[in-house]
């Protein structure tokens, strides 16, 4: 019996639904056996591209339903949640940092995301300067001045470049999306539909 | 012990997610005591004022995606489904014919509108033209003429436009948008958090 593929799972770390997915879909592709492979990209990006829009800005019907729907999923699904008091947030130096950081440990790069997450959508923090992203990491282990100078190389923003790049090409339009075996999953509230297709091969 | 008020879900008649939640929402209120108001509005009107937009184009990754996951939903809360060949229509005629079927027998009325819903989303006919309508009422047992001339009635264009203002009056943006106890929720991927909602009494 051949392994199953991985799962795809792109999202941005200035995004609720994103963080939401990302508590819980190792544990849920794990139960299949599949492994996950996180990629952090940049929404502005996206949304310039495709001409897609962000969720919520607050001020609209829909925007106060937004940030409404925020906080109630998270109770939904059990996981912590405080409405941060900046939002949305630049996140490319979180993103650089992943990458760099999956470059030398994979599994160390994984609890700096979830560490990154936390820090924006329980903790209130600042996640777009580049301060609070090596104090994240510093708390992990990782030396700052490498990850420092890591921020502003070249190569570094040449791949979270090249995520993105990648992330259109795969017909990504927002956050969090998950592709496994070709079928696109577009939000947290995709979950259930995600776990019966693990579960059964298609439906 | 007082009756449980009666939950708000307003929907549009070429609306995917607002046939899946018509499909739905009775048989949820009812085990737990409520009442469904229901209330046929023109997506047209609400994203104008709101500056919202339809889900779908059918051309970008993001309509794509969305036609795709119209089926998927279908499938997933096993509901019969088949993309509409003219999608989206205006809606006019069928929400007229509901509000005036709903003066004279509410019940009728019901039945009429998971008609309309079964003729676009199952049988691909064009629930836009006055003959359709007054054929997916003759069906039912409702004169022709009546109806016919209720469709051009100053007094019924007025109830739809109405509902159209309180729609907006209460915060809806789009189809289907539900509301019960001040609570609001969008979208019939919602249902889980709606049948928590209804079980608790809030969480």
């Amino acid at each position: 019996m051949s392994t199953p593929s991985a799962i795809d799972f792109w999202f941005d770390f200035s995004s609720p639904y994103g963080y939401l997915m990302a508590e819980r879909i190792d544990a849920l592709a794990a139960r299949f056996g599949r492994q996950v492979r996180w990629h952090p990209i940049l929404l502005g990006i996206i949304f310039q591209a495709t001409g897609s829009r962000p969720p919520a800005d607050g001020i609209s019907s829909k925007g106060k339903y937004m940030l409404h729907d925020f906080a109630r999923s998270a109770r939904f699904l059990g996981i912590p949640y405080r409405m941060p008091s900046r939002f949305p947030l630049p996140t490319q130096n979180a993103a650089r940092a992943y990458y760099w950081l999956h470059g030398r440990d994979c599994a160390q790069a994984r609890r700096f995301a979830h560490a990154v997450f936390n820090a924006f959508f329980v903790d209130d923090r600042d996640i777009s300067a580049p301060d609070t992203v090596l104090e994240i990491a510093a708390q992990l282990g990782v030396d700052r001045e490498p990850l420092a100078a890591a921020l502003q190389s070249p190569e570094i923003k040449a791949r979270l470049k090249d995520e993105c790049e990648q992330a259109l090409a795969a017909g990504v339009f927002g956050s969090p999306h998950v592709i496994v075996d070709g079928e696109h999953f577009f939000g947290a509230d995709r979950l259930p539909q995600l776990e019966r297709w693990l579960e059964s091969g298609g439906f």
